[in-house]
């Protein structure tokens, strides 16, 4: 389909064009919008310079003056990426603005406005729950009723890549007859899907279900680094803190949600009725059908299948404006951590090694519970794109620090 | 001392000069910096130009630029303004660019990056402890160890007088069977000083106790509306959220931390040994003199002394980032609702109504347990200043509308 020689089922062929912001060798100052096809990136507003359409959006250093722009601008834009890059025609003026992507650097594609973290996996509230509160309900009684969240720090999100330094803090096991300070112990990562606000609200309105489309500009891989023994000492009654607000880690291309059609599938049966601002069971469904892959140093040690979580992010979006809260561009949410039913699905160490019981096993004869200094843990997903191909999310990486 | 004509008790004297962001009639689409003295507002960027020393620091529309410059320049700046409202030989110069504060609009004075929000009242903790845990410990296991504190909507923190529509949302009493939607019934306030961060720091980096001054620029008021039907519902296990997340209110006055230097005052005794690094004992004390007073349409209703804080804002800047998490010019953090021991000096309706057994009786005849709409509630501080001045925060105020 593209005059570029890329593999056919490249999972960043023409049907997913994320967008990120790259510097290049030549001008190793200067931010650029960069569009991922296969291998390569392309400048794309030396691109629509060179087409002779020069755009002040994508002749930009982030990606928020394009995200303001709104759906229909969103439409327009991707359209005339995608003749760029299949039409004959425009690869004399194409083709020289296309960089090799082991040749750029790759930066945090926007400037995150508020950040929130939900926590709509139920296999994920379900084993934390008997893990932190045994002998009661696992989830607790509003589990059902609403997508719960909390706002998160969104000046430590960071581009994948960047190192994560081990946090120190207070840590308190209930044994232990006071807290002691040092580094945190039970460094564990979150897999996660995060969702970018690109058209912003005034005060006092609301989102409503069919509003998703119209606000969500794209999609990225996030890794909600977690220090367990930080949170749980921390976070009664107010919620988590400093157990996150060290590190948040996300990918480098934003998928447009265009991109994403494919992958729509009916999220999985509620056997809560829930309230009309919620109710998704008449509309467009937005489960998402993202096959997630988790690796420690090299090796896969799980696979979390986004398919499965209970609340959609249209839903998630629809109860953080219920009460009149604004968005603005660059707003982030994200999932919270996906898990499946299946041990070999869970999106956190803490799980996957049932709180330390059961080390995972590394194919060098070492094991682990939680992180140790110098793992690097990656995360990388495709969803299904048209015609039998994949769209590629690319991958948010980190290794921990001393 | 000033060579203008104001009251020489004013607040608002030539030893507070806090910054703001206006607009006059001249230009209403023009944001300029402003500085309050008296009953009057210097275009600072215009008097800094006359004067024949222009500063693209004060020719700004926001405190950004002037809060990231660090605390030498805002050393600098003070001395440099008190000089021009000062010295007889600039007043010809300066005159000129005052404005009355009739005639200004004022705005957000800054672009806030974060926002966190504390919970360092012991006398507020123990009061919520026992209104909604009863039969338990009034303070969590950490409380004491540690200053408890979760992020809130950087976006929608708005300036005084702002309305404040009422939220809607899923609210459950403990009888209900189900939780059901509509406008909170329990809309309540919460007294709070906020401190704003100017110098930022990078990742994986602390701020002890000691670079309070050289990273806090200034301090306001702050109202931390709280809609407690919803918050009660939805904060187990993660925090508050859309009970929070509809509006804060800050004062348009950003009163410099220099200004309060005759406001420290030693904080009360601490009943449990601090780890080290929140252990302020041999330093400098942060404890501050702020005499605070809450209004409701019209009528005092509280007097919420900030000496009584548990926590220091030094203490939970220290705490903030022992994780290594980075500061950004703009963070704003909050002290957490101010209450004292006695009744009449709590800072929220859900402690002066003991969760609304005890209706406030107001002049009208009516009683409030909590918010009703077309309520007014507005928060005013003072502090002592040199030579038995008072230091003023002005105020901040919003109404509830429907």
């Amino acid at each position: 389909m593209t005059w570029l020689a890329i593999p056919q089922d490249s999972p960043f062929g023409v049907h997913n064009l994320p967008y990120g912001v790259f510097t290049a060798p030549d001008q190793p100052g200067r931010r650029r919008i960069g569009v991922r096809i296969g291998e390569f990136v392309l400048d794309a507003g030396a691109a629509a310079r060179a087409v002779g359409t020069p755009s002040v959006l994508l002749d930009a250093d982030s990606l928020n003056p394009l995200m303001a722009a709104g759906r229909p601008t969103w439409t327009a834009v991707r359209a005339a990426l995608t003749e760029w890059l299949t039409d004959e025609a425009h690869r004399p003026a194409v083709a020289p603005h296309l960089v090799e992507l082991a040749a750029v650097e790759l930066h945090l594609p926007f400037e995150v406005a508020d950040y929130v973290d939900f926590y709509a996996s139920e296999h994920h509230a379900s084993n934390l729950g008997r893990i932190f509160r045994p002998g009661s309900e696992p989830l607790t009684p509003n589990w059902k009723h609403l997508p719960i969240g909390y706002h998160g720090r969104a000046g430590t999100v960071v581009v994948s890549g960047t190192p994560v330094v081990r946090p120190h803090g207070q840590r308190k096991a209930p044994a232990d007859p006071l807290p002691s300070f040092g580094p945190s112990r039970r460094l564990d990562i979150e897999a996660e899907i995060g969702f970018v606000v690109g058209t912003p609200t005034g005060l006092g309105t609301r989102v409503g279900l069919d509003g998703f489309r119209e606000h969500v500009f794209g999609v990225l891989l996030l890794n909600d680094w977690s220090a367990r023994d930080i949170q749980a000492w921390e976070y009664v009654p107010l919620g988590p803190f400093l157990g996150k607000s060290f590190a948040t880690s996300v990918s480098p291309w934003v998928v447009p949600l265009d991109a994403l059609e494919h992958a729509r599938v009916v999220p999985p049966a509620r056997d809560v009725e829930p309230l009309p601002y919620l109710d998704d069971r008449d509309g467009e469904p937005w489960g998402l059908d993202i096959a997630m892959e988790v690796s420690l140093n090299g090796q896969p040690v799980s696979r979390p299948p986004f398919a499965t979580m209970y609340w959609t992010a249209a839903q998630q979006l629809a109860h953080m404006t219920v009460n009149g809260a604004s968005l603005r561009t660059g707003d982030l949410y994200a999932s919270g951590t996906v898990s499946g039913p299946e041990v070999e699905t869970r999106g956190a160490l803490i799980e996957l090694t049932w709180n330390g019981e059961n080390p995972v096993k590394l194919a060098d004869g070492t094991t682990r519970t939680f992180l140790e200094n110098d793992d690097e843990v990656t995360i990388t997903a495709t969803a299904p794109g048209p015609d039998g191909t994949r769209i590629g999310f690319g991958e948010v990486t980190g290794r921990i620090v001393p």
